[in-house]
C-alpha cells in the first residue's frame, strides 16, 4: 500500500509499505478522506510541537474516515463494508483519568500522526475496534473525516459549561473555530461573534450561523456593541494567535470565561494581567475531544450540525505537501484541506 | 489630624488634615494598625498598577483596624469604642455582580489606598458602618489589620473548591502565601508544599503548617517526589514572578487547578502552552476576597488561624517610608510591615 | 374600580375600590391579562396551600400584564402608556439570598395573591418600578401574562443544569411543563417525552416540539425504549402528582436528575426509595423563577419560544370563578385559563 | 471451613464449605474482623431490601478485615501474610459509570452479603486482588473492618460539596453517622450537631468531635439556636428513619442540601413538601462509598480519623444471631457489632 511520510519538516515521500493486518479485537480500515489540521501543519513545518520531537519518518493525519476492510478475531460491533469515522487517540481505559471519564487526557496515549504513532495519509490503518464508530449512509467521507474537529468544539462548548442566551465570542474560523460556533448555537447561544482574517472563513461562518464575522481587529468593538460594553461571556481562541489569547482576556465580561482551544507558535500563553485578574475570569485550556464522536455523527445526521462546507479543497495522496502549502499560507479561502485517499 | 500622603514615586509627606465626619449611615474610625501590602509598595514605586495611575496625593494603606470614635445618623450595629477590622472595598450592592453574590468584582468599587479613594495611613477615617467589622477582645489590633489579606487567601482556597486530601503547592510565604496556606490546612488538605526565598518566611511557614518550605527551584522536585510523580492537585500563585506563573503549570497535574494571587511587574501572566495543553488546566485568577472578614475573625478568635506571626515589623507612620523600603528589598526575614498608627 | 376578593373557599365577591396611587420609585399598572395558575386553584379550593392559610379576603392573581397609568416620583425607567409583563414577587434585595443571586428565595418577599399580598384580579396595582418590565409591541398582553410561567420553565431547565444531547422527560403539559419543555428544547436536549391525561395538551406540546406526548402511565415504557432502558437524563415534575414524583425516580439514569415543580395536595413529596438510593440520585425544588423574565421576553419576541397557544380559554373578571372551575376539572381541553381584565 | 448462611430470616446455620481458591488475579483472604451493618439486619429480619429479595442461603456480612493466605496468577500487588481492608463491591470497570469515575453506582457490581454474592461471615473469601487493600501495622484488624463504614461518610460529605465554615446536622449517630461526623469536620465544618436516642452514641459522637449531641426531637430547636434560626447549611440522614427525612427538610437553610444515606422499612423517602419548595432545597441519595477506602486507611494510620470506638461490641461466627438481636434492639449502647471470625 502506499505511505506518505515525513522525513524532516517540508520532505514528504511515498513509500510501498505492507498492508497491515488487525490482531484480535482491532479492525483494518481503508482509508478514504482525511483532513489536514493546524496540528500536521505544524509537524510539517517545525517537526514538533512544543517538547514533542519526530525523530523516525512518520504519517500523518488524524481527521480520517474510511471502510472497514478486515476484522480481527472478537470483533462483533462491526462487519466488512462497514463505513466509519474514526477516533485519533487510543486511550488505555485503565488510568485514573480514562477511568474519571477523561480518556482525553491519557498520558502517554498513542494519538494518529504523533510521534512514535503513524496517522491515517496512507491507504490502510489497522486500530482497535471500538474505536472505528459506523456512520449512517447520509454521511459523507468527508463529513466523517470532519467529525474530528467537529468533537473538538463541541467538546470546548460543553466544557465552558455555558447556558442558554450566553454572548460568546470566537477567534479562528477554521475547522475549529467553526465547529465550537455550530456546538455554541446548538447550546443556545443568544450572540456568537467570530473573527478571522480570511474573508471565505467569515462567509462561511455567517453561513453557519453566526451573528457577526468579523477581523480580529474589530472584535473589541463588537462586543462593546453588541454586549453594552458589558463584555462577552465565554470567549473561545481558536486560532493559535497569542494576540488573541490577551484579546480574550480584553473582552470577557467580570466572572467570564476564556477557553483555549489554539496552540501558539510560541512557549506561553500570554494572558492579559490587570483585566485577568480585575475581573477575575476562569480560563480553561481545552484537550481535544472527550466522549463527543457518537453524539456529534447524530448531530450531522440529523442536520443539526453541517461539516460539508468545511471540506473547501480537495488533493489526492501524492499532492499533500501541496495541500500544506495552502494550509500554511492559508490562501485561496481555504477552510480544510481534504486529502482524499482512496475514491 | 496626621494625613502621609504619596505624592509621587518614593516621596512622601506628612499634612495636617481635619478629622473627618461620618454621614448618615457610616462611622468614624481612629486607625491603629496597618499592613504594608505588596500593592502598596506597587503604588509607593511606579505610581501605578497596571492601567491605574495616581494623579494627586493620596493615602495609601488598606490592611487596617481601629477603633469606633463616632457614628453618623442611624447606625445601630455598632458603638464608639467598639474594636474593629475594616473591609477596604465599598461595593455599591446595586450592580448584577453585587447581586450575584460577588460585590469583590462590583467594577468601580472605591478601594482604600487605590486613586481616587485615600487609605488608612493617618489618623481617622470615615466608611460606611456595615463594612467596620466588630472583632473579640482576644484579636488584637495588629491581628484584625492582617484579617484582610487572610480573607484573601480564605477566598482563594474557596475559589479552587479543594477537597480533603488534595495536595497542595504554594509559590510566596508572604501574608498572601501563609494565608493561603492556612485555609488549605483548615480543608483538609493532606500535603501542603510552599516555596519562598526568604528563609524566615520558610519557617514561619513551617510553623504555621506546611509539609515543606522550600526554594521556588526545588518545587518541582518535591512535587514529584510527594506526589510520586503524579503532580499537584492546586496550585496557588502568590509571588507575583511571572517564572512561578509557568511552574504553577509544570507542577499541575493532569486537570489540575491553577490559582493566580500574585500581582506581576509585567503586563501578562505567561501559562506554560505545552503543560497546560496536554494536561488540561483550569486556571483562576482571584480578585480580593469575598465576604470572608467574618468568618476569618471567627477562626482567629476560635484559635484555628492564626496571624499574629505575620506582624514581624513595627513603624510608626512618620517610618512608613522605612516600611515601604524594607518591603522592597525584603530584607531582615520581613513577613508584613505593620505602620502602628495610633499605640 | 373593581377588585374580585376571595372571601372564603369557592367563593368571590365583586368589591368597588378606590384605584391605588404610586409611591415614589413605583408604577400604577392598569391590568389587562391575568393567568390562572393551579396555585391560584388551591387558594379557591382550600384557602391555603401547606402551612401558608389566607384569613382576610384577599384578590388572587399573579400572571399579569397590563400598561403603564401613572408613575410615582423619580421612575425614570418607564412611561406612562408603556406594555409590561409584571414580576409577582418583591424581594428585599438586601437579604443573603438577594445578594447571592437568588432573589427568587428571599424569605418573606410579598407575592402576589399570597397572604397578606393582594394580587392582579382587579383594574388597577400598584408595583415598584423595576418590576414591572417593558414588552415590545410584537408580543401581546396574553403572552405578556404568560412570560412569567414561561419563567419559571426557564428556570427549572437553567437549575437542572442541562447539557447539549441530554434527555428529558416532563410529567404535566400545562403552562409550567410546556415551558419546561420549550427551555429543554432550547437548551439542546435531543429527545423530550411529556406526559398528560389531556388530550389537547399532548397535542399541543407536539406542536411545541415534544419527541413524545404520551398518558402518564405509559412514560416508563416510552423511556425505555427511547434510551434503549438506559433511563432519562432529567426528569421533571410539572403535575403536582405525588404518582409522578415516585415516578420520577423510576426513569431517570443513574446519576440523573428529578427536578420538583409541581406543588401536591399532600404534605410530602414521597420519593422511591430503592430507586433514589441504588442510582444516587439528585432531586432539587425549584421555587418560582429567578431573573428569567427579561430573558423569556427576548425569546418570545424574536420567536425562539411560543406562549400564544398557553392562552386558551378567556373570561371576564365577573367569570373568574367559571375560570376557576374550569381548571379545576381541566375540561374542554384547557391550558391556561385567562381573565381578560380590560379588553 | 465454616460458613454462616441466612437460610430464612431470623435463621442462621454453620455450613462446612471448602476452602475457596483464588484464580489468576483474585486473592484467598482469611477473615478476621466483620462488621454488622444495617443492612446486615435488613436482610437478617425482611430477608430483603427494597426489591432485592434472597432466594437461596446466603452469607451475609461486608464490612470485613483479614490476611492474604494464598494469591492467584499474576498478583503482584500484594504478597500472603498482608493484613487488608476489603472493598465489598466489584464494579465491571468497563460500563459508562465505572468509566466516568463513579463504580459506586454500576449496576448490577456483585456485592457482599446481597444476593447472590455470598459475603464474609465465614473463615475464607477470594476476591479481586486490587480489592483488598493493604494496611499499615498501625491499623487494627476491628479498625480495618470499620473503613468501609467510614468511607461511606467520607464520601457522603465530598459529595455535598461541603465548604470550610459550613454548619452540619446529622440524624444518626451510628457507624455511618460518626463517620459522616468525621468526614465533616475534617472538611472544615465550623458546627456539627448530631443526634440519636442511644445516649451511649451521643457520648462518643462529642469524644470524636460533635458541637451537640442530643435527641432527635430536640434537633430543630438546637439548629435554632446555633444557626440564629437561618437552617443548617448540609443535613445528613443516616438512622434510616422516615421522620428524620422530613425533619431534614424543615431543618435545613434557604438552598440547604439534604444528604440521604440511611436505609428506611418504607418504599419512600418523604420529603417535607412547603419546606423543600419554599427554601428550593437540594437532595443526594448517596450510594455507598465512591474510591475512598485508600483515603480512609490514611486518615486512620495518621490519626485524623478513629474508628476504635465503633466497635463497642464482639461475637464469635457462632454468635451472629446473638449480634444481629442485639443491633435490632439497639440495646447496651452498641456503636458496631463486630464478629470476631479469627483470632
Amino acid at each position: 500500500m502506499r505511505a506518505l511520510r515525513l522525513h524532516k519538516p517540508y520532505e514528504f515521500h511515498i513509500h510501498d509499505e505492507p498492508i497491515p493486518q488487525p490482531q484480535p479485537g482491532w479492525a483494518q480500515i481503508q482509508i478514504k478522506s482525511v483532513g489536514v489540521c493546524a496540528s500536521d501543519v505544524h509537524w510539517y513545518k517545525d517537526g514538533r510541537i512544543g517538547n514533542t520531537v519526530m525523530s523516525d519518518p512518520i504519517i500523518l493525519g488524524h481527521e480520517a474516515s474510511g471502510v472497514i476492510t478486515a476484522l480481527g478475531e472478537g470483533v462483533d460491533s462491526l462487519k466488512v463494508g462497514d463505513r466509519v469515522a474514526i477516533e485519533p487517540a487510543k486511550p488505555c481505559m485503565r488510568c485514573e483519568f480514562c477511568l474519571s471519564g477523561h480518556p482525553n487526557v491519557c498520558p502517554g496515549a498513542p494519538f494518529f500522526g504523533t510521534p512514535p504513532t503513524d496517522g491515517c495519509f496512507c491507504d490502510y490503518i489497522v486500530w482497535p475496534a471500538e474505536l472505528a464508530i459506523k456512520i449512517p449512509d447520509s454521511v459523507s467521507f468527508d463529513a466523517a473525516a470532519m467529525i474530528e474537529p467537529l468533537a473538538v468544539g463541541d467538546y470546548a462548548v460543553e466544557l465552558s459549561q455555558i447556558v442558554p442566551g450566553d454572548t460568546v465570542a470566537i477567534f479562528g474560523a477554521g475547522a475549529i473555530g467553526l465547529s465550537t460556533l455550530q456546538a455554541a448555537k446548538l447550546a443556545g447561544a443568544s450572540k456568537i461573534i467570530i473573527s478571522d482574517p480570511i474573508q471565505a472563513r467569515r462567509e462561511m461562518a455567517l453561513k453557519i450561523g453566526a451573528t457577526e464575522a468579523i477581523e480580529p481587529s474589530e472584535v473589541r468593538n463588537a462586543v462593546n456593541a453588541t454586549t453594552s460594553a458589558r463584555g462577552i461571556d465565554i470567549a473561545f481562541e481558536c486560532s493559535g494567535s497569542e494576540e488573541a489569547v490577551c484579546e480574550c482576556c480584553e473582552i470577557a465580561r467580570i466572572l467570564g470565561k476564556v477557553m483555549i482551544l489554539g496552540i501558539p507558535d510560541g512557549d506561553t500563553y500570554p494572558f492579559a494581567a490587570s483585566a485577568s485578574r480585575r475581573k477575575q475570569l476562569s480560563a480553561i485550556f481545552v484537550r481535544r475531544s472527550n466522549l463527543n464522536t457518537e453524539r456529534c455523527i447524530e448531530y450531522v445526521a440529523e442536520g443539526k450540525m453541517d461539516v460539508k462546507p468545511y471540506a473547501s479543497h480537495h488533493f489526492t495522496l501524492e499532492q499533500t505537501k501541496e495541500a500544506m502549502e495552502l494550509a500554511i499560507t492559508r490562501g485561496d479561502g481555504l477552510i480544510r484541506a481534504i486529502i482524499a485517499v482512496n475514491e
